[in-house]
């Protein structure tokens, strides 16, 4: 037997319930009194039948009438196998879209960011494509009642913010620009719409409190509980009046962070400076390496490095690829560079820390100064500056619109700032803040000293990217190149970004006598694990004079936009408290 | 008091030894007997002291001389910080080397592969500056002893190989080409020759040994001693008559492992595939991103993952950027992809296994076809292989010289070969080998299924790419999405290069309603760590029908040169018994 339909309509009564035959059976005969009884009661039942299949008859003809009056119900809904829109609307890209679209049939699929209803016979949608490339859509009743009915007007104007959508539409010039779009100039006068996929009733965080700013970052807040309206009011004097989430609440509600606006924009801006970052070095005949992240030896100190069971040992997740960059040249390669994740284990809970990052290095052999390197890290973070600049204008804008900061003071052309650290230190107490006028030139500058210095050099040399050159050695350590010429100080140099440190680097030493004592006088046993494969290295074969640098992309990020964290800077920040999404 | 330097000449006897003054002292006058006395003895002190100063200056005369003799002393030696070549001499790049550069002074930085004496006057040396970029230097004794003396020649024919050097030079044209390095139709003769830093007497393993194919991949062997004449004779019929040695004695000597011309080869294979994948994602609207390596739960089932001690809680290390990419649709984006390392703790000791490699990663909006993101993946692959054949073409002849393979075939444009699991298993059935013919159209291939397939296929259609579509449902992990039409079968397929998978990928499901039903039918519980999270992304807003795929870097690179092991195409690789270097 065939199943039924769920939803169908009671099918009619075929037959009234016949009276039983009138065949012989217990007791006999049957008297005519019963005969007409059953007669009676037959008739009765008939006309029942007869009534309620007239009753559903007409039930059913009122139904189809009530469906027959929206002429447009194939034109909305939800979107099914069965689905289907026009062969001949033409896909369109929202940042291409141009005069030749007027008065095309189009076809869009997208999120629908915002629906209103204007009267009953006309609705307002948003619909953004990616970042914040967003058209207005508009859905009119036609007075015939297609391809648009009031129901779908009804229907569209209803549909849950954040649902992704396709819709059908012919392009038009509005009579007004929208403001409230990217695309102005344009508006899509729909036709067709389709859910795709729903979006809740009420979401964890709205579009519109993504893109404002984050009202905190600290990793110890308890996550408040979901919807918008207990969101924390951290700016609740906003002009805007819309509520400011923590990062917590950020990262609860992940989709809708990385929806907004401003996140997008920073993660388009990170994308290109690594592709700034690979392009000019690789230009620059440089080859691309991939250093290793399980690691035998917890090489660098081993302060802060995270380790695992593996099988029947024990691994280290690598803090840099520095000894590996090193082994590329000791391999005979001139001029290395890697993009990479790196690991610290510090238990600091704080907007500028994070347990993983991305590190931009690079490594190259020397050939007669060891500002050779130097040259080439200032000129691919001034190449990375100076074009992200005009390749992601609009992004850099729109970050600012949510996190202001002035612009990023770069240096003319011939001009790049480079001071030794010992000229640095003399600025700061010459010219810094009292508590900094005893700063001494054989020790490492604290954070506040860094800024500090950062904030004079500005004022200087009108620049927010500058060098500080041969640090002392005690603040180095041990593979860093002494100056032969004065050895309390080495051919090592940090870069700085608004007095914050963005590079560290400088010649290594390629010698392993020279490398051994090294180790020593810094008070670390030469056969240590990690250490003795490190110099054995350079006891394999002649390995030429060679330094490099290592970038952090997390902070290049951050300090180039002065976004008020660097977890804002990163695809899915990592932190002690926080490793979910 | 000035220092006196070390190694000067005593300074001639100024003055002879005076007689003390006549002056008057104890005991009144000197009587002339005395003065007669003291007289001589201060002419006999004088006569001594002229005579030790004569013998000095002899000495010293002698001693110059005996340095005279070599007039070209300064023109070779370790290199010092005083050490300098001529203003005039121009830095070449042998890559870049001209008719141009001929009877010019130049100057190179090196490594000195190989130097021979032919008789007492003349050397010859392989100076090599990256891969297999070698040129011959001539050092020849001038008749007048400058600028190269024979003492020179005998110095430079006895550099240790390997060591790097400084050399100045003259370019000239050799009387035939120089069959031995690949600039053939250039010479250095070479007037100036500095050892920049040494490489010792015997190397770990030489060159020529490097060059030869690795012997064996065990992980299990024992690491021979260091020195050549140790390693392991597996090829002892060769005609070189050089030892190959095993991977384990090229990871332990990892230095010479990486200067030999193969292993440069394959990495810039590497780096090129890797680059060609970017750009041309990156041309097709793609947005890169960067997935997390530490996560908090093991999602995708939680065998053979690795973890780890994270503060109070436990890391894990991610398997695949699978969730993290589709978190990045769900975040408003159309098309994203990522490069970046994955980690399998799985204890297999093969020359396939490893437990760190790099995945190249794409995730995609399908708009009306799953198919969609099979054509961006063959498309990108089949981009990386056509391509990699015009921009490597030396390189892969250099690996097929010392990895001999057949030429790696690809269909026409057009001709792209695709066909179902279900045409694989007929296909198997009917023309494979007798043990494959009941393979079942409902279970997973096995790894001799596969290459089987992949004979018949290479016969069949003269490719060694293809894909295989609609795998089936059982084979599957919960978040491959059904054939609306076959339910039996996934919209889900692999990608082969010789009979082996190197990507796999698939539409996903987007429906967190019917997502959460796949996940209980496959008996996992939605509510489990990682899973309910995942399951959680489509409930936050609406998300696109999307799909995606990996593909293992490491896998792509060593079938494409038919290497006989994936350890040979990684960086550093990594196994359960090596974590060095």
């Amino acid at each position: 037997m065939a199943e039924q339909p769920a939803n169908s309509a009671p099918p009619p009564a075929e037959t009234p319930a016949a009276a039983p035959p009138a065949t012989g059976g217990e007791g006999g005969t049957i008297s005519k009194k019963a005969a007409k009884k059953a007669e009676a009661k037959a008739k009765k039942e008939a006309e029942k039948a007869r009534r309620a299949a007239e009753q559903a008859a007409a039930a059913a003809a009122s139904a189809s009438a009530a469906q027959a009056e929206d002429l447009a119900k194939d034109n909305y809904g939800q979107e099914t196998h069965e689905t289907k829109l026009s062969a001949d609307a033409m896909e369109i890209n929202l940042k291409t879209l141009g005069d030749e679209h007027v008065g095309k049939k189009v076809e869009l699929r997208a999120w629908l960011q915002n629906a209103r209803m204007q009267g009953s016979k006309m609705a307002f949608v948003e619909l953004r494509e990616e970042g914040n490339w967003a058209i207005q859509g508009v859905v009119a009743a036609s007075p015939e009642g297609t391809p648009v009915s009031r129901q779908m007007v009804k229907w569209v104007g209803a549909i849950n913010p954040e649902s992704f959508v396709v819709v059908e539409a012919t392009v038009q010039k509005p009579l007004e620009p929208v403001k409230a779009c990217r695309v102005s100039n344009y508006e899509l006068h729909i036709t067709k719409c389709f859910v795709h996929a729903a979006a809740p009733t009420v979401l964890g965080m709205t579009l519109a409190a993504a893109n404002r700013p984050v009202a905190n970052f600290s990793d110890e807040e308890v996550p408040v509980e979901q919807g918008v309206e207990k969101l924390s009011l951290a700016s609740a004097g906003d002009a805007t009046g819309i509520p400011a989430a923590s990062m917590l609440t950020h990262l609860d509600n992940i989709v809708m962070h990385k929806r907004s606006a401003v996140q997008q924009a920073i993660a388009d801006i990170r994308s290109e400076m690594k592709e700034l970052y690979r392009s000019y070095l690789r230009s620059h005949g440089f080859k691309e390496f991939e250093p290793p992240c399980l690691i035998g030896a917890a090489s660098e100190g081993g302060a802060n490095v995270f380790r695992l069971p593996y099988f029947e040992k024990e691994a280290y997740l690598a803090q840099s690829p520095q000894f590996y960059k090193q082994i590329e040249i000791a391999g005979g390669r001139k001029r290395v560079f890697s993009v990479g994740p790196v690991f610290r284990a510090e238990n600091s809970n704080t907007p500028r820390h994070m347990t993983e990052f991305t590190g931009l290095d690079m490594e190259m052999e020397i050939k007669k100064d060891y500002r050779e390197v130097l040259d080439v890290l200032e000129g691919v973070l001034l190449h990375m500056f100076r074009n992200i600049k005009e390749r992601c204008a609009d992004e850099i804008a729109l970050v600012r619109s949510v996190y202001p900061s002035e612009e990023f003071l770069l240096p003319e052309p011939g001009q790049e700032v480079r001071l030794t650290f010992a000229e640095g230190q003399k600025l700061l107490r010459e010219e810094g803040p009292e508590e900094f006028r005893n700063v001494s030139d054989d020790e490492d500058m604290s954070t506040p000293q860094e800024k500090a210095l950062g904030a004079l050099i500005r004022k200087k040399y009108n620049t927010d990217f500058y060098v500080l050159d041969k640090f002392p050695e005690s603040a180095r350590p041990f593979y860093a190149k002494e100056d032969p010429t004065n050895r309390k100080v080495t051919n090592a140099y940090d870069l700085f970004m608004r007095g914050q440190e963005i590079c560290s680097g400088g010649q290594r030493i390629n010698d392993p006598v020279e490398l051994e004592a090294r180790i020593r006088t810094k008070g670390i046993d030469p056969a240590s694990p990690g250490i003795k494969e490190y110099v054995d290295i350079f006891r394999q074969a002649g390995v030429p004079a060679h330094g490099g640098g290592g970038i952090g992309l997390d902070r290049v990020v951050a300090f180039y936009l002065n976004l008020p964290s660097i977890h804002l800077a990163a695809f899915f920040p990592r932190t002690p408290k926080r490793l979910l999404p």
